[in-house]
């Protein structure tokens, strides 16, 4: 299959949509925690986490403008400053993409979706009990992309939680052994095996291909 | 394992980046070819593409910045305005893995690493042989991240590839079938396994968790 840029507009809108969110290949599944100026509690997924640098450790992700359809996650964000990220795993992975529902304001998708919040003292967001990997992140910016109206917002880390086991003396994370998932699109979730772990990559020592 | 922002600091350094550069979970691992005006093909890995938006198609990545020390890969884009991006698929993913070594400007990584470049009429940048899943970008905008020096590159597909028997009727694409694989950190790649499919999510049809 070959599509050029006329032919990818000519295809069917939900077809189009779905081919469109995978091909860039796997996304990282995460749940955002937020909560709001009056306790209101927010939970969404979000397949758009990226690390952007690691010293500050910088972290960011991507979200349509409050001003399209109600975005609770970017709103409680823009209130207080706070937020979490949390790796999904396999065991949890339909409850967590059911946060992706329109839930209203005042409804907590951890409740509708039976996920635990859990909250540090001193820190103004719910991270997900359930979740073996997660980060408190303190707001920075909101770069606009005003290419589609999306925004850039970035988070750098307060705090870092990780099982013992799942990382290595080298700072290696294990995510098969933490049964993390990915999503390809909207809707199709992928737990993973390690297929090859190489060295940093120098001119001088290239493998006899 | 509970890290504060002080405590992360306190790392020894080759550690903390690879925890950092972990802790967003999987990534995709794609090859962006390009070529420059003098005809120099280059191809590097890169574990930051991320999807913007479907309509139109416009996908990101992040790239450090020219001034700090050679891109060859942004240097050529900003001369010519097209690249490719090519998905990694298991059986090339160490040659993929050594397209980070710092080549010389004059290098091939496509010759180096043993890959073969492939193009199309009319479309300067050179596309991966051996990748099943790729496109052909127009690059739109450049957007800074002063933060920490990066910049945010943005394109709009041309041209996209994908074999009929890896993208279903929706147009759902299957990364298992199609053997592309992920990355965690810097170095360990992942293949996939599909672990579930669900709808839609409205709040009307809440499963019975």
């Amino acid at each position: 299959m070959h599509w050029t840029k006329q032919e990818l507009e000519g295809i069917e809108k939900i077809r189009r949509l779905n081919i469109i969110n995978s091909i860039t290949g796997i996304k990282p599944a995460n749940l955002i925690g937020t909560i709001s100026d009056v306790g209101e509690l927010n939970l969404a997924i979000f397949s758009s986490i990226i690390h952007l640098g690691s010293s500050p450790a910088l972290i960011g992700f991507v979200s349509r403008p409050s001003e399209e359809v109600p975005r609770h996650t970017l709103e409680n964000i823009q209130q207080n400053g706070h937020y979490t990220i949390n790796h999904v795993h396999e065991f949890f992975v339909e409850k967590a993409h059911y946060t992706s529902a329109k839930f209203s304001r005042k409804t907590s998708e951890f409740e509708e979706c039976k996920l635990t919040p859990e909250f540090l003292a001193d820190f103004k967001a719910p991270f997900v009990k359930e979740s073996q990997i997660k980060m408190g992140m303190k707001f920075l910016e909101a770069i606009p992309i005003n290419i589609n109206k999306t925004v850039l917002i970035i988070g750098q880390i307060q705090h870092l939680m990780i099982p013992d086991e799942v990382v290595s003396e080298e700072g290696y994370i294990d995510l098969a052994d933490a049964n993390s998932v990915g999503i390809s699109g909207l809707n199709t979730y992928y737990s993973f095996k390690k297929v090859g772990t190489f060295p940093y990559a120098r001119t001088q020592e290239l493998p006899d291909f």
